[in-house]
């Protein structure tokens, strides 16, 4: 056995963002703390699920959505114990769970789903401790889904990216954001399998850097050549020919292909069509919301200026999404296959 | 008498980003340690002064020439006392100082100038102290001329922003800049005096910050409304109709009027043309390179990946600086008027 894996320092292909602990807790490998220390937080509270998503501990839109529904079970196991477990105690711990961020919709949807598996199970007349079983299949149904989404979309989405592709991503799409493979990073992974001979150039992605510090510590583990740029430097590395596909995911995509999704992906889907290239979104179905007509309905949360460091006194302005119309989007690549324009119609389909 | 001023913690209007000191040595403002800190360098030797341009404590184009020819006078002086001051040392002293930062063309222009002045001396066969002289006059000519050229494109680029104008801009191009009120933030300086409503928007200048570290210092510093944003962010506000006009400066011009500037500015330019917001560019003329035709020809500066915090292992691409071809720009502010294309021809006319 390698001495440096076995003194836990050395490199390892696995990433387990999430996880069960023996007690039921949700163990979290806090993102905040990446790339210099792989460092884990458990969290057994509504309060310090709503946190650690909050703070961006846990983020991405799908795993916040996994995150929400095992939060949830691990706290309703604990309301069990306290004999505190009853339908009001779950219609506010979901209420809470879903404010915690406003853009991504697997957030509500995961919640949704968990919150019916309970009612279904109260409704039977099951007692809490089973009831919290239900919670957690459901959880465990959700994150599995997920995990196999991001092969699907994967191996979907491949084909798109031509042998020796120079992709350009945005932000954090792997297994630090979506279980499993990733969404967009999950298309990068299949295609250097496939031996594909691709390169990644990863935004910075201000303020959080999650292009930077976390998409750059994925591929370097998976020895996927990389490197990073400031986030302005796009649309010049377009311009000197150096990027041949833009390959982003998203945290809520409307009924007729509006995206929104990390702030700076409109500014690359409006220098992408500069200079034809294509503008590739990766997701799963999860991520569709076709309760919001266009991306002018979708809430963008706006984080606290005190994430841009200013001179004492100036204000800082910063929307943490931006909505990127349907119009500029190549193709929508997903977990029921790669969709095109017209979007409403495609995406309807979809779900008949 | 206002206590915080008399303790000296207090705003004051005046910001000296470069002096002489009683002793003939070039007073900085270091730049790096703003807004945290208002401390100063004392720099009296080539390589201190190639140590303060290279490491940003002295920058933008029109501040890092007058800096260069401050700084090549009082190495001069320090060389006469030496026995040292003769024109090969000049030569050699021009030429390590215009390599200190490739991009923009102030630097050997400002050095062309004094090292004229210098030969001219030596020529006349004027002793050592006498050249020396020479050397600080035509230094203190350039630093008295690009202040009243700063006045001079304020005065010319005010007219074109409308009442209740919201500006975006890009890096630093005020007073820590251009000595005197600066390029870009001149024209914003004169606008506010003139009571025109403004607001600015400062993109936040990655990687080292310009923007949010000193254009909101010195905006603060004069009261006129401002906040920053992360670059990504800029196009999204245009998208939001957040944004009525884009005003930046420049390091070169080319004699086609391409423009080379921070990286971002580029993005900028395309998001501009997107939205159909005018984007303005305001240079001194010592900032036009009429011996390169054209964006292409001039050397853009690529700095350590160093100033991108990534993942350990992975490779950072950090070009410093980027082009904007000639047809995004509306129009060119020198402090011989208001150019618009085509460049190539109206470029010419000012040198004639």
């Amino acid at each position: 056995m390698d001495k440096a894996v076995e003194a836990g320092r050395g490199p390892s292909k696995t990433v387990e963002a999430i996880s069960w602990t023996p007690s039921g807790g949700v163990r979290l490998l806090d993102q905040t703390r990446l790339p210099q220390e792989e460092a884990y937080v458990e969290v057994r509270s509504i309060d310090g699920m709503v946190e650690a998503i909050g703070a961006l501990r846990v983020r991405g839109a799908p795993l916040i959505g996994i995150a929400a529904a095992m939060g949830l079970t691990a706290a309703a196991a604990d309301a069990v114990r306290r004999d505190a477990f009853e339908p009001q105690w779950m219609q506010d711990g979901v209420r809470r769970l879903a404010a915690a961020r406003p853009t991504a919709v697997n957030l509500t949807w995961a919640l949704e789903r968990v919150a019916r598996a309970a009612k279904d199970a109260f409704d039977h007349g099951d007692d809490p401790s089973t009831v919290v079983e239900a919670l957690r299949a459901e959880a465990n149904d959700i994150w599995r889904e997920e995990v196999e989404r991001c092969r699907t979309i994967g191996e979907a989405g491949a084909p798109l990216l031509p042998k020796g592709a120079r992709i350009l991503t945005h932000c954090n799409t792997g297994a630090l954001a979506a279980a499993g493979i990733g969404t967009a990073l999950g298309i990068v992974r299949v295609a250097h399998e496939r031996d594909r001979s691709i390169h990644v150039t990863s935004c910075e992605t201000r303020p959080l850097n999650q292009g930077a510090r976390l998409t750059t510590w994925e591929l370097v583990r998976d020895g996927i050549p990389c490197r990073a740029i400031v986030d302005s430097a796009a649309a010049w590395l377009m311009a000197r020919g150096e990027i041949d596909v833009v390959l982003v995911g998203a945290d809520r995509v409307a009924a007729n292909g509006d995206v929104a999704n990390k702030i700076g992906t409109y500014a690359l889907a409006v220098a992408a069509r500069q200079h034809g290239i294509p503008f590739y979104v990766a997701i799963p179905c999860s991520t569709i919301d076709m309760d919001v007509a266009g991306g002018a309905e979708i809430p963008i949360e706006v984080r606290s200026g005190g994430e841009i460091l200013t001179a004492p006194g100036a204000e800082a302005h910063n929307p943490a999404f931006d909505v990127t119309p349907a119009e500029l989007v190549t193709a929508i690549v997903t977990d029921r296959g790669v969709i095109e324009a017209p979007y409403d119609l495609s995406l309807r389909r979809l779900f008949d």
